[in-house]
């Protein structure tokens, strides 16, 4: 697959809900999709799905549309997705645990490895199976293990300095649930959720209708 | 407070954001700051800062800059933080748990009343001292209680009954973290946080620099 660094933001973002409803079409047995019927069930203009699936090569065809599971694996590949990663949370508190509750059991090739802490009472613990395991043996757990991505889980003050540790022991990758924004340099990737300001954002749209 | 239809969701969605670095702002000490130093803190230019809080009004003086503590209130009052959000959680599985985990020692407002689950075996536990309900007992919960916040932790194929039946019980938004868009009618508000999209986007940021 080609790599284009022009590619924006906006569309990388909408390529995780094209595979959505791909694979959706794909469980409810749909072979192929004329490009107006996909526009309708997604939501977004048939020129703009053409426009962000062109900025990867030609899919579809005129008079015929869309097959879906060829599509859909075109996707994933285009994502990454055809690989496993390996993960460990840092921070094992609430929202550690949280994190690992769900993708413990998360199916697609995001497996969580570890969880490091600082507090020693939860060090040695097991939390859905997966050890919890002393914050400062991290950097070395990264590096013999191959880890691909940390999900930084800690509270606000510490995420700047696990970001780093993470960084310096060669993750791939940053999944950031603190509500810092952080910085990273590159060739390291950084997605944050920041729940509390999706949270924020709905409290205000309930306030407009009133 | 004004309240202006056409105020664009981008806006909408940097206004935590600014509440954030405000806070932590007031949290150094910090009484006033120029619009030029704010600028450098939060990572957008001064004229886009000035742009977005015109929207609701005067803040800031020429040559001053911006009272932190006053444009926090202010913020947080245009965001609706002054007030409490009663919550319920629909799906006890391991989303929901996690949620409840989450916004169980959230303090800003946002507190769960009920989780409710279809599955037998989950009604009658609590988590994190939250009882666990009876789904058929949801939309007379939410009557007598007067929950304004319904959060669907179900599986993507129950989504759509789940948040019809929360319209109709009268939550005023909806907090989805089913792998589906969901649509609801006015005035109910919608917020979508999809963790596979985002994590899929940090897969296919990992594969651009290799």
């Amino acid at each position: 697959m080609a790599k284009n660094a022009k590619i924006s933001n906006a569309v990388i973002r909408r390529l995780p809900r094209y595979r959505r409803y791909l694979g959706d079409l794909q469980k409810k047995g749909v072979k192929k999709i004329s490009s107006g019927e996909f526009s309708r069930v997604i939501g977004y203009t048939a020129s703009q799905i053409r426009q962000d699936l062109n900025n990867f090569g030609e899919f579809g065809q005129q008079g015929y549309g869309y097959n879906v599971e060829d599509l859909y694996g075109e996707i994933s590949e285009i994502l990454g997705l055809n690989q496993e990663y390996k993960m460990v949370i840092v921070g094992g508190g609430n929202l550690g645990q949280a994190i690992a509750n769900y993708t413990y059991y998360y199916k697609a090739g995001f497996k969580v490895y570890g969880i490091f802490e600082i507090n020693p009472k939860l060090v040695g613990l097991k939390i859905n199976d997966i050890d919890v395991m002393d914050y400062e043996d991290l950097s070395q757990y990264i590096e013999e293990n191959h880890i691909d991505i940390g999900i930084i889980c800690t509270t606000k003050d510490s995420a700047k300095e696990v970001a780093e540790k993470l960084c310096a022991a060669g993750v791939k990758g940053i999944w950031n649930f603190t509500p810092v924004d952080l910085e990273v340099d590159p060739p390291v990737a950084l997605e944050q959720v920041h729940l509390s300001d999706s949270l924020h954002s709905l409290a205000y749209h309930m306030n407009q209708d009133k």
